[in-house]
């Protein structure tokens, strides 16, 4: 259970954010913050600079809620819009407010800038606001009440909203007297679909307690499962979904919080002492860039190899020729010869090698566009398999990355089996 | 002029849009669309999973609007709500569609999959709706009116939804009986940022006209500026727009339209049946996962070598260990024996080598973190540069791989000189 007793709402102002032109990442930052509290939002408005929609938008929220947010619209240009619909809808007019001012002064003093007129707009704030402190930035926050629900004006900069938010989530803890924050597991997983995970819960666990809020986010290659409590009360709750959870999908989850396959195998690379090298031929580097993006990484990473061309193929990872020739390039033999090339040249302990028709062009019969041979392990345990990914181009590289990472993890972890979602794509 | 007379609202749903965990792209990508028909949005309201929330919404924007686009909702699980809150909105009951459970069929087997309960909850839509064809999803989107308003719904999967706009876009052109569709010409450029780009515009055509809409979209590594006019008179003043645009920023204008720079450059490489080898270090692979991510790749690239450790850049690549011994990995002479090394290796004409430190560890007081050398050119011509991005790990990586990939562009060109970014980061 959330706070239903407090209903929050969001208001979005900006043209760019109508047009498409640009994305809107503060409304997320917001209500993540606010989760934080336990307190969800309950509906976000985006419009553009039109002062009569956000003055109706503002009126109609106000009405039904307890906390209003407003972001975007607080700059010093003529389409920033907020200060002065605020004041219509309070029917109060806008002041010089002196703190503004003063933080004004500050501001340009210490960048060496002499205050202008456009700055001096974000001061000229609704009379009787409270003003919102902007330790980054030129324009201050305000907060109005419009009857009995609180109003937040904050700047639509990332940067600036993310710090003046700190001050924000302080004072409502404050006010709204909380001692506990809502807790969130987040499971990653890899090798489930959204849709057969839900199914198999359903299936398995029909007594799932009400307390602990389950939640889904698919971003492929991996499956977010998420277990909420509101109350320290149900903690042990929580405790049994997940165990019920370990026992259902155990292999499939890969870590906790954000954990991303290539850190986790770069973690279990680096307790073994061990290293990894790639030899990618279908999926192009992708391996090789998802290891690398994660800090520290040369550890355990020393080599990558793109051998996108037959010929590379032999002249770099000794694949032998007569093999390209009898079995092609997307083969049994010439992806173990890969990964076994791909350890000889890096002097690695485990290699992944992967071979296989991305597409759109280049399918046949026997093998259509999508399909891989995957290899991965040790010398003396490498594994092979014949998988298929009927998908568009970057999303079958993403999924045989995954998957190649994950056969790794599953190799280091001393899994056997494999994932579902191989067992599907056997092909 | 924008089409003032259809009104247009958005209605997005999912709780992991209100919790924050998904940032919102696809009202973006709707709203891009609509542009190109002259069809503003004129505001867009986000709720959760919550079958009351979205009724009273959908309901209240059905009354002000003649076209609502909900998106999200479609999928199998029980908080997919979009089928039935449209359907009590409407006062209809929920049927199962034939032509959705045949597209389903049609989906499954294309992937070897059995049709579950869960999958069929995707064909029990609204009685009387219209199917939208999903060419690549396994949930249709679907089509209602409500009173004299149009209601479509659509997939929350952004490439489903991609998918299917295209065939929403063309029905809603032949329905408007669009003659001109806003004509917006997105030139893509490298090395300039968004505020100076503006900055050098304001300076050098004050006489900017006022037919000619000008937008900017800053998406790391690249900025789009975009330039629309709505009525094929202006398309002269938008040529000359164009004209001035070309001789403030000429090199810096890599193509038209969505093209990238990867596309460039094979394209560029294409042209001249030439092909291009990397040697990464600090980028790991992403230069070669850029570049492979194009179909169609192995025309121009056979190779990439991620030489991630001194040893390797040593045995693959032969980089002499005296050279590495004294300059350091980072340093002009290592990265131009890497690019050497790699032309040599795979055959190719052309070579990009990158080496830096990308960071959070790793930087001393003469090579803090964010340098890096790069080298790039064919045998006889191959020039390197030190560079600064002091900036977070994959950011560096983005920058320095794009930076690589503009200097190949500009040596295939033949054009003289480096772009902004590349004189504003030597270091």
């Amino acid at each position: 259970m959330t706070d239903t007793t407090l209903r929050v709402q969001l208001l979005l102002t900006g043209n760019e954010l109508m047009s498409g032109d640009t994305v809107d990442s503060n409304s997320s930052m917001i209500a993540r913050r606010l989760d934080e509290l336990a307190i969800d939002v309950q509906r976000k408005v985006t419009v553009g600079d039109d002062p009569a929609l956000l003055r109706a938008e503002l009126a109609s929220m106000a009405a039904q809620s307890d906390l209003v947010i407003i972001n975007g619209g607080l700059g010093p240009t003529i389409d920033d819009l907020t200060a002065q619909v605020l004041a219509d809808v309070a029917g109060v007019g806008l002041e010089q407010h002196p703190a503004a001012v003063a933080h004004l002064e500050t501001w340009c003093a210490g960048r060496g800038l002499a205050l202008n007129a456009a700055n001096l707009k974000q001061a000229l704030l609704p009379a009787g606001c409270r003003i919102i402190d902007n330790p980054i930035g030129s324009a201050v926050g305000f907060e109005l009440n419009l009857g009995e629900c609180r109003v937040l004006c904050t700047p639509g900069v990332p940067g600036e909203l993310a710090a003046m938010l700190d001050g924000i989530l302080r004072d409502l803890a404050q006010r709204l007297g909380r001692r506990l924050e809502r807790d969130i597991l987040r499971l990653q997983t890899f090798g489930l679909g959204e849709s057969s995970a839900q199914q198999i819960i359903a299936d398995n666990i029909p007594d799932w307690p009400t307390a602990v809020q389950l939640g889904f986010r698919a971003g492929a290659p991996q499956l977010e499962i998420k277990l909420g409590v509101d109350r320290a009360a149900d903690l042990p709750q929580r405790d049994w979904c997940y165990q019920r959870l370990r026992e259902l999908f155990g292999d499939h989850i890969i870590g906790e919080g954000d954990a991303r396959l290539a850190d986790v195998v770069l973690a279990l690379l680096r307790e073994r002492g061990a290293t990894l090298a790639t030899a990618e031929s279908c999926t192009g580097g992708l391996i090789a860039s998802l290891l690398t993006r994660v800090p520290g990484a040369s550890d355990a990473f020393h080599a990558g190899f793109v051998t996108y061309d037959n010929a590379i193929k032999h002249s770099v990872l000794g694949v032998p020729e007569a093999v390209l020739a009898e079995h092609g390039a997307v083969s049994e033999p010439v992806v173990r010869a890969m990964a076994l090339g791909a350890m000889d040249a890096a002097g690695a302990d485990f290699a992944i090698a992967t071979s296989g028709i991305a597409g759109p062009g280049g399918g046949t019969p026997d093998k259509p566009v999508g399909t891989v041979w995957l290899a991965w392990g040790a010398r003396d345990s490498l594994q092979a398999r014949r998988l298929l990914w009927p998908v568009e181009r970057h999303l079958f590289q993403t999924m045989v990355a995954a998957a190649g990472l994950d056969m790794i993890r599953r190799t280091l972890l001393g899994i056997e089996g494999e994932s579902r979602h191989m067992r599907q794509r056997r092909a």
